[in-house]
């Protein structure tokens, strides 16, 4: 048996502990194992396919990133070409991977990817190569499983800055805006702004009012408390929808990096007249030693990424139902992507502690 | 409502976020809230009842310890007296307890705790007492509960000191036995140790034969890699006992802290010539910052057990059943202590990853 | 002897160690010590003037902030007060403030403080104010002293940021930029860069020249290290000053947090082609828990202030000259900022790691 | 310019740091640079000599151990010899390295080390070999420099734990022992026992009065704090030496790790009645990334040392007496042991704090 593995899409700590289980696993039952290099840019000689063995994949289960290197080259059935004029074309180089996957006598690919990478193994797959999935992502947004490796990371990274603009935020009266990572997802933002006990909390599941964001910073102040934390995720949004507010592009649309926070710091000081500061976490979420929560996730994806190779559980990803992990089929969760659930008892818990989520 | 507190047991990093998140829960409900200092020595006049409000639960919810404090006398069944001559003995103040708690109006009591604390529990209840329960063992060996807080940031203390070793280890070509908590349950040193890429891993779960550890050892050393971590929970113990192998006491009544770390140390050098060092992580598993899993797990037992006793659940403890806050009947718990399921994924993996248990 | 201490201007980790360290230094000796809250205000009848003792000052030695507060109220040469319109102007209370602290039986006044507090209290000395200062700068900018506390904090703050985005942006091929605190001195951003591997350091002592920095981008690049990490003190500015490559205002004016990172970040991708991120650490450098560094020698310099006082060292700061605290007169310092030395042994070392400095 | 690098002894963070600064140092002038493994091994032929460049020193600033190992045959004067019978005999191969060496076509040898390395490094330097040294102790007790790296990271990983014990002891009115390194200087316990707030601080260069040490606990214990916490060098000894008080061995003999925290634990147990716990902290202080000051010495001393060796400063060490590192001839310092100078401001203002040294 000869498996190869890829990663794609952006960091998550724990993409190095996924690889050394897997690589560790597979060898343990007598396989050879290849890394595509960056995205699937290995396999369309682009980049290299390298044999992984114990010496490769040797002390690096407690490292950020990843030995395969990423690309935004993920994405066979729209592949960037670089033109003579130095702008890029997508083509389809779908047919070309799997042959050459199959010239390598690669008999099945562990794909560890997000959204995106699911569905292009889902594709793949159509055309006859063999895949089995490791969900990753960040944001933790992926259905069908409770968590997903480097998220544990993210929210300890996020909740010890917080912890860090408490004591400076108390000492000056500021009200200090953290934006967090969380496209469309409030994970990140939730469960570090509850650990970190941060006082507003704003999640794209919770169109905010700004008016109510600044009454709950106004009501700490009558109390004697006259700082505040405000945990934002990049894809908070005002009730209306930005342009609303800022006659701005659409929330969705709104890839502005750093935009949130900066903003919600200027309306909360022009709402409350109080000092306020802005911080983008940004590229540390993603960086970093993975927790123990993470390494371990990623190291029982990884186990069991081989084993559902073994058990040619093709078309499946693996995902943590606890205490178990199981096997579930892509088709399942693709299109569905995870939301912070309203009703959960996290966020009624939140409520209870007298955070505000901005509504 | 009035509501009353009492931690049991020894530490576990979160027991603040729990007080901290009850009592907030409770005064939003308008509520009345009391703790209950050192176990249950406050209702019996050996200590204080405080009343707890916003202000002495606040900024406490990241700090290791509890407010409330620790005690050796938790158990108003068997509750220790001094005597004149200085010895002590143990005598039923349960009657006295429940009629205190009765006279200060308290209409039901949040017991943190863990084994003990929840068979105490039901024998209050017995005596008319209304408790609801939240676990608490750094052990993580409660059943019915996916894992308790504290436990994520013992796994996190110990598998960094796991990460300091390494290096320090292969520098010196040296074997380092590292003793972590765990009496009868593994958890902490399996998880620690696959997290932290231990290389051998002892639990109570499985005796270990030393001649298995030392094989395990040389193993390496053949492949060139002339160090070693070995992590041992301090319950784990030889095949055929201690008895057998040192004519000493039997292993359920072994608790000479750190005779582990340092009897293995002395063993594996005896079976393989190989320089060893032991150290034991003691009560630094038990200090510190909660991690933000244990700050988030603890909060939302903290909410769930107030929300149980807004529901009667009384003979309840709230449980983590992922992705949900469950209460369950403590009856269903008692006496049913969990231990590493030796066919759970995790230990199959590490099996994989080359790492011995010592069998 | 009755003291009173008060802390001025921005935060830095160690604040509380200089408090805690004075009180009981203090009142070891007898003394009474009284705590000016917010800067100067708590003298001036906007804030208190509380009494400073033993459980006041207890277990607050690791912890980040100010238990005094912090203001923008700690001139009182130029005290802002507010007018009916909501605007303000500033007035001198200085005559004010010296007679309360005469009714109050101030004998004394440790001013722990940057360049400006230093400055004050030499202006408050010349009205019969006796005065010791402490000197506090998280951009270790105040000469005559080896470094100031908070600043080891800091450096270990941006130092484990660069180590996060390092396999980030390895895994990437990415240059992110970070910037640090540093307006007029590169102290912070020279030695987490080099304690964190960075390949390009911008400081305000070497304008840059933005087709160096490219080039030295460029230059791993060709030797197949596709990634890179910029550090740039928030005072880094291109040779020529902003004006002459932006259009904009001149350097020194320029307190556009943020738009340093941001703007080299383009101009590096604009100048190299490759992907570029930025990131502004801002706060996050001046909270949290104090290094071991910090501690202890804000503790040298809150013990040795009280000594000063003892001695009768008015208009004196305490400083470090190691391995010695000494005092020196506040006016050898006023001034004469200090300004990152680049005949240093430690930018000389930087040069030959292959460290571009932009120049 | 053909220069060789040799680390001897105990491990200390930054070890690594030093060997990549000398490495790119020297190879910015043009040199060669090859690595003694395992002590002087490498040169003996029981171990390899590695070249060292760009490649072997990449990303290794940041690491614990060294690169190039450590061994127990450091001392060519001394080199263990394995007889047939599985014993151990020492013979001189001093004569044997200086000429490896110099068929190598070493020209000068950069050796790390403590107090042996540079006494050996002397020796050599007799027998024509040109060494410059860089002085490496985890105990600080090398004189001629403000503090050697490793001390820093050391100083801090204590100070941590004593934060971690800090809650749980007060939980738990416990007085807990830690034993750390420091067998005959007490810098470590000093150092981390002041920046963690320790109670009772016990170092070589104090003899202690046990009962002196019990009554600080008491005194605390009646002003209501019923916790402690003791720090104690590894070295500490009770006035009139171990013999007196426990019929064992000389103090200066004592080498059994684990003792001293074991022996105070009980002993305060007997003169106080109050819960005692012991831990040492061993390996732990040796492990690990080095913080931001020890990265910076430990690079600053590689650097240092090259340019030494460019200035042809041979039998001399780098040190630090800041702001500047210089060179000092070794004979100046050997045999000179630093010790904790009891006058200095940190031990007068420890006092002043409250802390006992248990005289």
């Amino acid at each position: 048996m000869k498996i190869a593995i890829s990663t794609g899409g952006g960091d998550a700590p724990g993409l190095n502990a996924v690889i050394r289980a897997a690589v560790l696993s597979a060898i343990d039952r007598g396989w050879e194992v290849l890394g595509i290099k960056k995205g699937y840019a290995g396999l369309l000689g682009d980049d290299e396919v390298i044999p992984l063995g114990r010496d490769e994949v040797r002390g690096i289960g407690h490292l950020g990133g990843t030995i395969l290197g990423a690309s935004n080259r993920g994405n066979p059935f729209h592949y960037p070409v670089r033109q003579p004029d130095g702008s890029h074309i997508e083509i389809d180089r779908s047919d070309e991977l799997v042959e050459n996957a199959r010239n390598l006598g690669i008999d099945a690919v562990i794909s560890i990817g997000g959204d995106g990478s699911l569905a292009i193994a889902q594709r793949l797959a159509q055309k006859g190569m063999r895949t089995v999935s490791v969900p990753k992502t960040i944001d933790n947004d992926v259905s069908g499983t409770i968590t997903t490796f480097g998220f544990d990371t993210a929210v300890n990274t996020a909740m010890e800055a917080i912890d860090k603009l408490h004591t400076t935020a108390e000492s000056h009266d500021r009200v200090i805006v953290m934006e967090v990572m969380g496209r469309s997802a409030g994970f990140i933002a939730l469960h570090s702004g509850v650990a970190g006990a941060a006082h507003v909390i704003l999640i794209p599941e919770i169109p905010y009012d700004i008016q109510c964001v600044c009454e709950a910073v106004m009501l700490r102040d009558r109390r004697g408390r006259h700082f505040g934390i405000v945990v934002a995720a990049e894809g908070a949004f005002p009730r209306g929808g930005y342009e609303s507010v800022m006659g701005a592009s659409l929330p969705g649309q709104a890839k502005r990096v750093g935009g949130v926070a900066e903003t919600l710091a200027r309306q909360i000081h022009e709402g409350t007249g109080k000092e306020c500061r802005s911080l983008v976490l940004g590229h540390l979420q993603r960086g970093g030693m993975p927790t123990g929560y993470d390494r371990l996730l990623a190291t029982r994806f990884g186990g069991a990424a081989v084993k559902a190779v073994e058990d040619g559980k093709w078309g499946h990803m693996v995902a943590l139902q606890s205490p178990d992990i199981v096997t579930i089929p892509i088709e399942q969760v693709l299109g569905k992507p995870k939301r912070v659930d309203l009703g959960h008892d996290l966020v009624l818990t939140a409520r209870r502690l007298g955070i505000s989520f901005g509504n």
